[in-house]
């Protein structure tokens, strides 16, 4: 393999040297969800880096074969032995500087029986005012939990989308 | 290169097997727009395959270190050397059974000048009624022109969520 701009693209691709066959690398998409249980919100202590320790919502990369709103689901029960019926998309973060999509959709939990999956240390439900604010691992998760709660306070829940840039400078754009 | 479970894995993943390094395969990302001027609405005649010759909004795969809105803006350059300011997320369509998700959203062209690219035989401002509905290249399209216009219609635009399972076979799902 190496890297070159295939005939008829405009972008250094990674190409075989033998086959010629083009190995397109795009951005992934991330799916998860904010579940709720009776007003409790479930997060999830991460068992891996990065991160690890803080808290989240379940979530994981999207795989083959599946819709975003079943990739959700499909984490829910990953990391949190949580079923888990999604409603709603809620957010979308764009973080271009590591090449990936947040998809976080609106969920709530059959039953309250929830527990850590191979990749969590402990799951939870939260009541509101006892969310870890300052343990939680992702700019995506803090902004979409404000966003949940507010609208939630509201009465309404909208869409929100967003671009992370890097870890530290953050900006919203759009909202329907 | 060969295709097995890693260790701490549930998929099976191409690993190499030389260096154990795993080749990820995961859903990509199509976006483009519903791009606008004065009422009338920007579609492009398909230069290449699938569905040569047929009529689409403006949209390609997302690439590496760009947000959803900023492909969705390169695509409406590269296809019509269109220059479209974009506003809120449209639609997203999930196609499970070709690894893909759509996302489609709004925008208006800064000016009249389109024309077409290198992978676009032709572009066309339409009005509402000249819309070829029988020409149209993808079913992501024809749903999402549908919803635009009946959401212009009503004179709010939604967000619209859904999955089409294969060429023929479609449903909607949600909707904020």
């Amino acid at each position: 393999m190496s890297r070159r701009i295939p005939p008829g693209d405009n972008l250094l691709r990674w190409v075989c040297d033998s086959c010629s066959s083009i190995h397109y690398e795009n951005p992934r998409m991330i799916v998860g969800c904010v579940a709720e249980w009776e007003g409790k919100i479930l997060l999830c202590k991460r068992a891996i880096e990065p991160r690890h320790g803080l808290w989240t919502v379940p979530a994981g990369f999207l795989e083959k074969g599946e819709t975003t709103a079943e990739g959700a689901q499909r984490e829910t029960l990953e990391e949190a032995n949580a079923r888990v019926e999604i409603a709603a998309l809620f957010s979308l973060y764009n973080l271009p500087h590591i090449d990936q999509v947040y998809l976080l959709f609106r969920g709530r939990l059959l039953d309250a029986n929830v527990s850590a999956g191979a990749e969590t240390l402990e799951t939870r439900l939260f009541e509101e005012a006892d969310i870890p604010w300052d343990q939680l691992a992702f700019a995506t998760v803090r902004n979409t939990l404000t966003h949940y709660l507010s609208d939630r306070a509201r009465g309404h829940f909208g869409f929100h989308i967003g671009t992370i840039e890097h870890k530290t400078r953050e900006r919203e754009a759009g909202r329907s």
